[in-house]
């Protein structure tokens, strides 16, 4: 847990202050004294008396009590640092700026956790080690610059990399989006991102507190904590964007299932995301340019408009919204001629409305008002507004200034005249306002965030079914792949629908339940995995002879101890998956069956528990989601069973978790039932 | 075609020039002036004597004879001063800043074509109006800010947009990306796009032109000169970029068949660029990101080192790269264990190569040294060196820029501390090099640059079929959809393989050509375009009984007129479409059938004329390729043999260009043969 030592601290001592500010230790102090700290200030150096104007102690024994130390010495002689501080001096709050921990060898995490060990026995909060520090309206801990500019209102941006947030605070400088507070976790030795989220969540004021967060992650360590404290947020109307680096590598696991292949720890972070409603981003330009827009009014519904005086910038931006499924409507009617005519012969008000390179700050507010008063079907209004360098655009910015802050529908400045007109957006931006350069990187962040979907509800599972009988199984079976009779019974125990069916080893057997079933029949190899492989599925199977004849073939065949027939059953192939992703839990994936997981690799992924209307939604997300509806004349599938039996396999797996790999393969849907045909389970006690 | 009183003039007259630098005639005369045009130099103004120091005469009339005029007055005087520059002052080359012609109203029109007719007759090139101008070597003829960096190896730009040309041009500025010259054709009215193109291709030469051709373009007047030129220039070694502004609203169009409603104007435009070897971006800083990384050696091979000193950035490029395809591969053995010896504890050298926040220049020179001699397997290096603001940095950029001009591999140097050390960054691009600030954005446009595919050789159609036969048939017939007999015909002339069939009106008929094909057969309804929608197609008809009772179902039908009677063929079912687009040509499609191309929308299309290569490369490019390779115990289809019916429905689009849709739905496929069993046609004479 966070203190308010660390967050809030009424004194501070650097210990390994310095009058050097090419050190950690001298740049940091002097941060805390140009961002004019309010609280006490102490320097811990034993050569000198006074650092940079401030009192220093050469012993740290002679040091007063002290709330909160940051350190900027050698790692070998940070933890008789701690000690003391932790025993003698009440400290309850530690930045750690040195490297050479855990990030370094075996000794070093011994190091680390001896001092997370000292700091917890006396319950205190430690950032780092290995970081810049921590920037807050308090105080400005870190040994960085630059400092960004500050505001409560501004982002909270906590990030696992150092060097990351500092380039991501460098390029936010030049369109003025403002931090409420920066923490950089370092090694995260017992703080990582996950916890700060937690801080900033039970911390969370509605009336004072930033409503934009941002993270920067390259290892989830707590995922269910940080899908709590996320949703959490964001239904309390905070924003949340988020990269997490790292994607790639995970592609490469071997895997020994359909679901194996299709779900990763990259799969699985989406779908942490989704749930919580994160917006995913991959880059520092993505993501500043996604909080930039969060820190405007939020866009209700999906109109927009675009105001410029600069035809091409806006063709592309029509081009970028729409390609992200945002419209750009064409704008029609009297109301529309009455603008015209206000504004020079030329000009279009269709949308994009273009008032011309000659058009000034007067039409743009009157164009503003329109949109804003007149033009219902509006929800948002982009301005794009440079200059080829002829005069000055003050009054043009001076009108937008004023407007995003009066008008109830947002406004997005884009303003691409870095150079020409590098004076009146500074003045812009000093006032206060958030820029955006580029507008096409502006509408593809606008999609992203469009399309991300709301954060989902945590459930709870539905007792309709019998638990006890699916914990009484699970007790009795040995880790690994279970066999199809255990699998049929824990799938009927969960209320999902599993085909007829039996195991035969002697062509007695087959002909007895073969007219039980009755004709025709499939006939499957039980023994090797990849059945179809190895030509281990015999479809269609009408009468005894060729049952018969079914058994010697697939006897013959490698790995072969017995059979399996089913009933045969019409319908469109359908996929439902599930597998045990490390700390993130249970991923569920769902698909239409065949050739489109395996080829196409068009599956949608939730993490668990699943609710019936999240099903849903991953359903309707599929490409070939037109197929299910039911395409020209061919019949779909009842989606609203797909969802039902894709939320039993979640209530399955929160009551038998020990399941890590779960393959309903295919199902076989129409538009009444669905019925699994085939399905494997793997144990893991 | 351009002249060279254009593009090179002794001396320009400023008409309308001013000592107002808030007017274009006023600051077009400053930039020329300032950027040291070494020609003479004439303003005319009725009311001044000298114009920033330069002579003005009052009257037009009195002007001696000058190569290029620049004309910055009322639309309505251009017309007169035109026609006394062109017939009285020999002057040969125009620029019309001045708005009010086409863009406005037919008048505007008119007055816009007059000026062409007069400028035309006296064989003088035109630029604009309703531009900004022109910059190149020799002069700065642009009303506009700020002038960039001009360099005869920087880029060419043509841009059909004033404002967006300015605003990439800033842009580009704080990277440190050169022009060798910017075209602005405004209204095209003479000279578009594709003209500077054709000029620029027709006067490169080797040792002296720029290599690097930037295009913004809003609309293709002629295909076929920008494919030309395109494809020459890079087949000369150039490389092209290009925006094609205004993609989104042609996706709206109604349509009357699967390739009608696939093709549209941007996928030709897709395809006209695929053809000439143009990377085709969507906004400006993508567009200056590809550029800049033209302007570095190419990268040849997919295997990139990263190189940094912080660890966040590497990571999230390494990512970016991989979904890129590119490779960011280990590095093993016994020259890593030696370079890892040479740098601080702590640095990782298995690729990224993380030199720890601690790494100086000393230590960046050895690891390029490394990365350039002893891995051999490495192509590219990049470099991401920033800085948290402790020190100063000129020596690391150092090391860059003499590197960058040493190594055989290509290094592109990414620096994020556009704040920290932006001195740094200043020197460095004032040396003439070209940075990044963003991985995630340069990985993305290093990905689109190595995925795009390389020109393709212009084809002539093969003679091994029957030309005189598919004019005799195009020549008998009149607009519309062809009749299937008509279509057969056309098919196999053109030796293209499709089923055997028989049109019947009776139930007599039917008898007597099942017979013919042999049982089972297909029936078809004839008269309605979508004959599945109705219900008109029956398979594996495989009596004489099923063969009535499927004529009396079928003749029910409202529309029917006839039936088709096909022998039935397996297979997977393949597509193949061609569709005129407008000015573009033929564009011809391939894909998967049936839900493939309907849900799926997988297919791949390229500009007539198509070589089997090509059609090789489309096939290959589908999302459904692993189908066609043939899937687990699936057979597949031998793409030779659709390529090559690709090829041959190619060759018939060009001896018969009258067609402006055909389809051939389904194809079927498998390893030996593919056969149409299905063909629309549609002819415009």
């Amino acid at each position: 847990m966070l203190n308010e030592k660390l967050t809030n601290p009424k004194s501070i001592a650097i210990i390994g202050a310095s009058n050097n500010l090419q050190t950690p230790g001298g740049r940091v102090l002097k941060n805390l004294i140009d961002q004019k700290y309010k609280g006490e200030l102490f320097a811990v150096n034993p050569k000198e008396i006074i650092v940079q104007g401030v009192k220093c102690f050469q012993n740290i024994d002679n040091l007063p009590k002290v709330d909160l130390a940051i350190i900027a010495i050698a790692a070998k002689y940070t933890l008789d640092t701690v000690k003391i501080l932790a025993q003698q001096k009440n400290t309850k709050g530690f930045i750690i700026f040195s490297a050479g921990f855990s990030e370094k060898d075996e000794e070093g995490k011994k190091l680390e956790q001896a001092i997370v060990d000292e700091i917890n026995s006396v319950g205190g909060t430690l950032l780092g080690p290995n970081n810049i520090g921590l920037i807050n309206q308090n105080f400005a801990g870190v040994f960085t610059t630059p400092i960004p500019k500050l505001n409560s209102k501004g982002v909270d941006f906590i990030s696992g990399s150092g060097a990351t947030a500092v380039f991501i605070i460098e390029a936010a400088m030049a369109t003025g989006l403002t931090f409420s507070s920066v923490y950089s976790v370092g090694n995260s030795a017992q703080i990582g991102v996950e916890e700060v989220l937690e801080h900033l969540d039970e911390t969370f004021e509605e009336a004072t507190s930033s409503k934009v967060k941002l993270l920067y992650i390259e290892s989830v360590e707590n995922p269910q904590k940080l899908l709590k404290h996320a949703n959490s947020l964001i239904q309390k109307g905070c924003k949340i964007a988020a990269i997490k680096a790292g994607s790639s590598s995970a592609g490469s696991r071997a895997a020994s299932s359909h679901t194996g292949a299709l779900a990763n720890s990259d799969v699985a972070v989406d779908a942490l995301f989704k749930k919580a409603g994160i917006v995913r981003c991959y880059g520092r330009n993505e993501l500043i340019t996604v909080a930039s827009i969060f820190m405007h009014p939020e866009l209700v519904g999906k109109n927009i408009v675009i105001i410029t005086h600069a035809g091409g910038p806006a063709v592309m931006l029509t081009d970028t919204l729409s390609k992200n499924g945002l419209n750009v409507p064409e704008i029609k009617g009297k109301k529309s001629e009455e603008l015209l005519s206000k504004l020079y012969l030329g000009s279009s008000v269709s949308n994009p409305i273009d008032f011309l390179a000659t058009g000034n700050a007067e039409q743009l507010e009157t164009i503003i008002d329109y949109c804003e008063h007149k033009f219902e079907e509006i929800d948002a209004m982009v301005v794009i507004f440079g200059s080829p360098g002829l005069f000055e655009v003050f009054d043009v910015y001076d009108v937008l200034h004023k407007k995003i802050r009066t008008c109830k529908k947002p406004i997005f400045p884009i303003l691409p005249s870095v150079v020409n007109v590098k004076k009146e957006i500074d003045f812009f931006i000093e006032k206060g306002n958030i820029t955006f350069p580029d507008e096409v990187l502006f509408g593809n962040a606008l999609g992203k965030i469009v399309n991300t979907s709301k954060p989902k509800r945590i459930t709870k599972i539905k007792s309709t079914f019998n638990s006890d009988k699916i914990r009484t199984i699970i007790k009795s079976v040995t880790n690994g792949y279970l066999q199809p009779q255990i699998v049929k019974e824990l799938l009927l125990a969960a209320d999902i629908p599993i085909v007829n069916e039996a195991i035969c080893t002697s062509k007695k057997e087959c002909k007895k339940v073969a007219n039980e079933l009755e004709y025709p029949v499939v006939m499957k190899i039980v023994g090797p995995v990849h059945k179809s492989d190895v030509g281990g599925i015999i479809l269609n199977i009408s009468s005894e002879e060729k049952l018969i004849a079914s058994f010697d073939t697939i006897m013959k065949i490698e790995g072969a101890t017995s059979v399996l027939i089913q009933p045969m059953k019409k319908g469109i192939e359908l996929f439902i998956g599930a597998k045990k992703e490390d700390k993130f839990g249970h991923l569920v994936l769902c698909g239409l069956g065949g050739i489109y997981i395996e080829v196409l690799k068009d599956t949608q992924a939730a993490l668990a528990p699943v609710s019936k209307n999240e099903a849903l939604e991953m359903i309707q997300n599929l490409k070939s989601y037109k197929i299910i509806q039911g395409f020209r004349n061919q019949q779909g599938v009842n989606e609203n069973k797909f969802a039902e039996i894709i939320e039993k396999v979640s209530d399955l797996l929160a009551i038998a978790p020990e399941i890590i790999e779960l393959d309903l393969n295919p199902l076989l849907g129409n538009s009444k039932e669905i019925i699994a045909v085939d399905a494997r389970i793997r144990i893991e006690k």
